[in-house]
């Protein structure tokens, strides 16, 4: 099919519920035709758009972040929950609650200008490399969901990424690699403030989370960021559900929506994790509930062609 | 001039300005050329897009609502700040400070779902009217600006809101008005929540602030929502003082930038007032520093044929 907007998605279920869709909302005259405008679709990143196992790939930042400055910081050998994540015992930096992964969060995100943080980030993922698939992060991106994401985008819709991850850190590479621009990307934020430094002002990240944008969370920030209900949700695990549901269920507007799970069951190609993966990434409920709900899910292994782009690095949608 | 893409600006150096700026970063090959995706122009609201005198709109909403659920506490006649609000003494609001604002924002904005929320803005906007014009607040807006708007978004620019102004209450009618789109909306925000409510998911309106949005807190909001600096920055007060200079000064990435300050010098069509208006809307410092940072100031009596447009309802540009 050359005129295919998905190739690398294998025919079945999932790519039809997905074109049917799509082709619902943008017939003009017909009974579900969404104005352009309400075209909002919104993206989970970690295990949706790029490979979040073994660890998520912030995970690995902070831990690389810490191993850099412990030297500063004698205590840390001692005092939770840097002492698990220096002695990368994952567990043991769970068993700190959220607590504990927002302390390493600002540890590790905080006391420099945003321009300062945004040159970390980026020198980091210059060089970092995923530890099994031994390409840089930026690579690791699923090939289908970037087709997903393009065609979305000519038919109209404007795509958001809404993760739990950082938004300053999804920023720096989020326009090259998915084509979404910074301020459609919402995620999880630190407290900052402005100060003049001479005659140049800037904004100092402050050691202060602002806003942890996981599970309840995310329908608030898809509220106070985008301020209108998405008509379509993509995303992966039980960090999404509350999105899936703010965007599927009860809508008092009546406009057509679409809720998509992707389920990673390819451990030859990816990963193979859901129920039992409680550090990060678990999908269970969303398995029991997705039927129910009218949530479609994309079986990797069956569904995709190719996981990651061919090419080193993914180009972005236009 | 056929295509004067500004016709309600009389010629002249504010006119100039706007023409010269956009031209220089849109000219590809020029030296000041700067790409579609850094096109970012902010806009405060009050006093900037639409009339802010005698009394910023909201206060006015704030005011209704308050009236309408003074039945319901009689704890307010005998209680700061709203026993000055009732009485209309605004300067015994004022004089409870950012706290008292809070307390009369929170007590009007919040308790009830995000749904019913817009609905009680939208019902207000449909039958308020301005006290001395006369005319539905959605008309006393700036056919100057407008203008603008419409012709920095057909040069490629990203037109955002950012003002102290609530941002759910703007985004009732800033899309049709403005032609922003709620995501492009910045502003104050109230805490909200998620919960289920039988099938249906809604989000609650908490009684807690979650950020004020004014002066050191617009380059913070900025930063948070668009995730880059803006290129052009225009505000009418000392409260847009801060994001002026955070566009426009000292700036790592060396991109051309534009800063101006709408300054309302027009008693007879409009409301005369800058440095002695202490309640809102003040300029004081800005007008001192507008020549040293090369902020343009627009003379309202000078440089604007028309201040509303002459249509009852403004057309949003496209």
């Amino acid at each position: 099919m050359p005129d295919d907007p998905l190739p690398s998605w294998n025919d079945g279920s999932a790519k039809e519920a997905i074109i049917d869709f799509v082709a619902r909302v943008t017939t003009e005259g017909g009974a579900d035709f969404v104005s352009e405008n309400e075209r909002i679709a919104v993206f989970d990143n970690d295990g949706t758009l790029w490979c979040e196992m073994p660890v998520p790939v912030q995970a690995l930042f902070v831990n690389d972040r810490l191993k850099a400055l412990a030297p500063q910081h004698p205590e840390w050998k001692t005092t939770e929950p840097f002492k698990s994540m220096l002695a990368g015992d994952m567990k043991g930096v769970m068993a700190q609650g959220i607590k504990g992964i927002e302390q390493l969060a600002v540890a590790t995100h905080a006391g420099m200008t945003t321009d300062e943080f945004n040159q970390i980030v980026r020198d980091w993922l210059s060089t970092a490399k995923h530890p099994k698939l031994n390409q840089p992060y930026t690579s690791v991106v699923y090939q289908p969901m970037l087709e997903l994401l393009g065609f979305l985008r000519s038919r109209g819709f404007t795509t958001f990424i809404v993760s739990g991850g950082g938004a300053d850190f999804m920023r720096v590479f989020a326009e090259e690699v998915y084509g979404v621009p910074p301020h459609q990307v919402i995620g999880s934020t630190i407290k900052t403030h402005f100060e003049m430094r001479g005659d140049s002002p800037v904004l100092l990240r402050d050691p202060d989370m602002d806003f942890f944008d996981d599970k309840a969370g995310k329908p608030v920030s898809i509220n106070k960021y985008i301020g209108r209900r998405p008509i379509a949700c993509f995303g992966n695990s039980d960090g999404d559900r509350e999105m899936l549901m703010w965007t599927t269920l009860g809508r008092s507007d009546s406009l057509p929506s679409f809720g998509m799970i992707i389920h990673h069951t390819d451990g030859e190609r990816e990963f193979a994790y859901d129920r039992q993966h409680v550090l990060s990434g678990q999908l269970d409920k969303g398995l029991d509930e997705a039927p129910g709900y009218g949530w479609v899910l994309v079986d990797m292994k069956r569904d995709w062609k190719v996981i990651f782009p061919t090419t080193a690095r993914a180009a972005p949608e236009t």
